[in-house]
């Protein structure tokens, strides 16, 4: 089945070009990304903290199957209501590196919205661990789950 | 006049790799990061906030001649005192763009240290605006500054 999330990988950059339309408004699309209950939910996460603003952060965890937890992290360096975050990602002691995201929010019709993110990584090889890890299909399941939950979520 | 500060562009790479080592102990390179009053005498900017903690933020301001404020700006995502500060940059109002950095501080004598910043653009525009506006030069006679001012704040 081909993923409705794009994942573009240009050769030679340290960066990757993740870009997604969601049958969802732009405001329940945003929403998916900044209200804890919802994030929870489709990405199936504790959110710990997640200051929705301007050098704000954030901290999810996860818990594995064997019952082992996996923090994610980062700093928000800015935050522009249904239009734009710009933060840092980690994924605590794994040997990953801080990654720098820009995530823009754009309206398509009144019932479907995109998303793009343009990831940076410190190096090529970073890129490549993160593809090699499967990255770009997981990405598209969750943003899968992401579209079915959130609709839940319309007021 | 040979410059300390080496700017690294390597070609086709969106980021650069500043090293400079300066006539310093650790101690006193790490509080001329961190410490508001060294930071303006040797930056010339007025330190607004400066949070020196993961998950914390800076934001510094400049007068020009003309009276003119300039606002610099970010969020930090991670803080390990006389090691490693890891921060987003912006110039803010500018059209540049958000910045990652890696700031590494290392001990080479007793009263010798190193500064590695590895710096990530979101484009190789980016890279190129920032060279072409003199940001090698300023930075090295900026670490002069840094020098001849910390040793002063020497406990």
């Amino acid at each position: 089945m081909e993923l409705k999330t794009k994942v573009h990988a240009e050769e030679g950059k340290q960066e990757l070009i993740v870009t997604r339309e969601f049958d969802l408004p732009l405001e329940l699309l945003f929403r998916a990304y900044t209200e804890p209950e919802i994030v929870e939910e489709w990405m199936g996460t504790k959110v710990l903290k997640l200051e929705n603003k301007k050098h704000g952060s954030w901290q999810f965890e996860t818990t594995d199957p064997m019952g082992n937890k996996h923090g994610f992290s980062g700093a928000i360096h800015d935050f522009v209501p249904e239009a734009r975050i710009v933060r840092t990602f980690e994924m605590e002691n794994t040997g990953f590196g801080v990654q720098l995201e820009f995530l823009e929010f754009e309206k398509l019709t009144e019932d479907t919205s995109k998303l793009r993110m343009h990831i940076l990584y410190k190096t090529l090889e970073e890129r490549a661990q993160y593809l090699k890890i499967g990255m770009a299909r997981g990405m598209g399941q969750a943003h899968n789950r992401l579209e079915k939950v959130a609709i839940k979520f319309k007021k």
